[in-house]
């Protein structure tokens, strides 16, 4: 039965949580900690959890359940600084956008705990105490990776905690969800990090004129490409090999449209132009967007 | 003096550049055509033109300003099916996405006629004569390419046409124009129509994965590879050589990027993304995009 939640990091997920907690499991008490000390302090402001400690330990001390939303590459840091001062019988899980490795990290970091490692498919391009809000998680995805022979009583414990937050949850194995990840997440961010970048640094076009422009579909991009840097630095480089081996398919299949457009093949362009559109209605038909047109900027449609 | 002005193709473009003109400029009249007899029908029962003719000829009869609103490729047949009934001193104008190749098809099909080609920036993923609207065109760009010894006059009236429908003219060469869209949207589009072909041929990954958990930044790019795939094939054929000389800069720096993650380079990450961050910010300040997070959906932040 979980009573007591600690939250470790209080930034747009840690803070959505202890918001969402709030909304949808008031009797939940919850703690929390960020190394950040203004992060703490903006953390009291918005009252993202019932109590900001001062330390990471004095955070975990009473919970059945701690949360580590910090980025992917400090998640082993994080959970050896509080450790010591876990209760019996707490569970530990986290919300890193990669799952193989944080399950590594934390298995090294709390020997003998029991760990299930998740991922709340739920984001934006913002971060920090100020970005989160309560409604992040509803109709979105939460997927579990624990590993084989993890305690049922605890995947059903952590199951129905983010069911109470609003999520649909999904278990998977790690190697698995890092894949299905790649695709869905990491290579779309790593595109539009790159098409950015390139576009910044043309001689032929200048700065201005591609901000001028933007409304063509480069706007888009640069949303996605102004989200954390560190916690994206780290997504990629603890999921490394999934991002590569999509990053290949990626690379193979727009060299084949490269050479549909040299060779002027039209044919081979519109279809592949008609089969995406089917994906989208899906996305939309699944409730994973909604389909105001241009995403409703300006209310229009 | 602008009184009259013909719309040749109804659907989103030549709708929203109708009803902008009901908005704005009531006391133009205008006329309108689309080869497709349901187009026709649906353009009157919304009110997108004052008289929906039965040809184009009959639609241009009387105009001071034709605007081809049709794909990229369908330019030159379709000035030509007008090209008797223009009457004198009547200015050409056009929307497509690509520059170069349409004032040629336009200057082949029209010898000897004021002809002012025009871009827009502004659109959504959506097509038809349903999918416009009045504000579309409000306070994005649009692009003249006048040749060189263009009428002054002309070029002036068309500009004040498009200020009046509430953008900002910007007068640029065909071919800087193609350059600079094929970064801002060509390539964009032509990125994200691929990642989503390829996310949804993978083996490995279930098409209804991808479905699920594209909450993490894939939905985004669905939304711009739902667009009409006719219009796309032209806007690549006819722009084959920005878009080439683009995507050949492109995939430089996504190798760049590859090799920085094979070897575990975080500090090059780290740098380009926060780089891109800085882009954001301007987009946003120069009025191209808002800021509510994740472009509002749930309307949360
Ligand atoms: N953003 C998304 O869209 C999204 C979606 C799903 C999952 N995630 C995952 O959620 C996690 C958190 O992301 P976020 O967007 O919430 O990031 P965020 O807003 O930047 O918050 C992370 C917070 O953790 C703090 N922190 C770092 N190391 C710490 C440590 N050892 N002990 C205590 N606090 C520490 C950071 O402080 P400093 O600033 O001082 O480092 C920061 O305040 C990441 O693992 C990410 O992969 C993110
Ligand atoms: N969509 C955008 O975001 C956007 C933005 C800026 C500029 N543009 C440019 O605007 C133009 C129109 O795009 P759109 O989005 O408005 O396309 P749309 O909604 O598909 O409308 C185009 C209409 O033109 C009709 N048509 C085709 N050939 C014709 C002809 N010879 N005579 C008369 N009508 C004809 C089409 O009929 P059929 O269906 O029978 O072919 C269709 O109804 C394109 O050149 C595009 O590059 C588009």
């Amino acid at each position: 039965m979980i009573r007591n939640v600690a939250i470790i990091g209080l930034g747009l997920l840690g803070g959505s949580i202890g918001l969402a907690i709030r909304d949808h499991a008031p009797d939940l008490r919850t703690t929390g900690f960020d190394r950040d000390p203004e992060v703490r302090e903006a953390a009291k402001a918005r009252g993202l959890v019932s109590a900001v400690c001062e330390t990471a330990e004095d955070t975990v001390r009473e919970a059945d359940l701690v949360i580590l939303c910090v980025p992917v590459g400090a998640m082993e840091e994080a959970a050896r600084s509080f450790a010591d001062a876990l209760p019996d019988g707490v569970i530990v899980s986290d919300v890193g956008s990669s799952k193989q490795s944080v399950g590594k990290a934390l298995a090294a970091a709390l020997p003998g705990r029991t760990i299930i490692p998740a991922h709340p498919v739920a984001g934006t391009e913002q971060s920090g105490p100020e970005a989160g809000f309560s409604s992040l998680f509803t109709n979105r995805w939460c997927i579990l990776t624990p590993e084989a022979g993890t305690d049922p009583a605890a995947i059903e414990a952590v199951t129905a905690f983010w069911t109470t937050l609003g999520a649909n949850v999904e278990i998977m194995e790690a190697e698995h969800h890092d894949l299905v990840l790649a695709v869905t997440s990491h290579i779309p961010h790593l595109i539009a990090f790159t098409i950015v970048g390139t576009a910044s640094d043309l001689e032929e076009v200048t700065r201005s004129e591609v901000i001028k422009y933007s409304a063509g579909g480069f706007r888009d991009f640069t949303r996605i490409a102004a989200s954390d840097p560190v916690m994206w630095r780290d997504v990629f480089l603890s999921n490394k090999s999934a991002v590569l081996e999509m990053l290949g398919r990626f690379s193979e299949d727009l060299t084949a449209l490269q050479r549909a457009i040299r060779s002027g093949d039209g044919d081979t362009l519109h279809d592949l132009f008609s089969r995406t559109r089917a994906i989208r209605r899906q996305v939309i038909e699944e409730g994973q967007d909604d389909d105001r047109p241009d995403f409703g900027r300006d209310d229009h449609g």
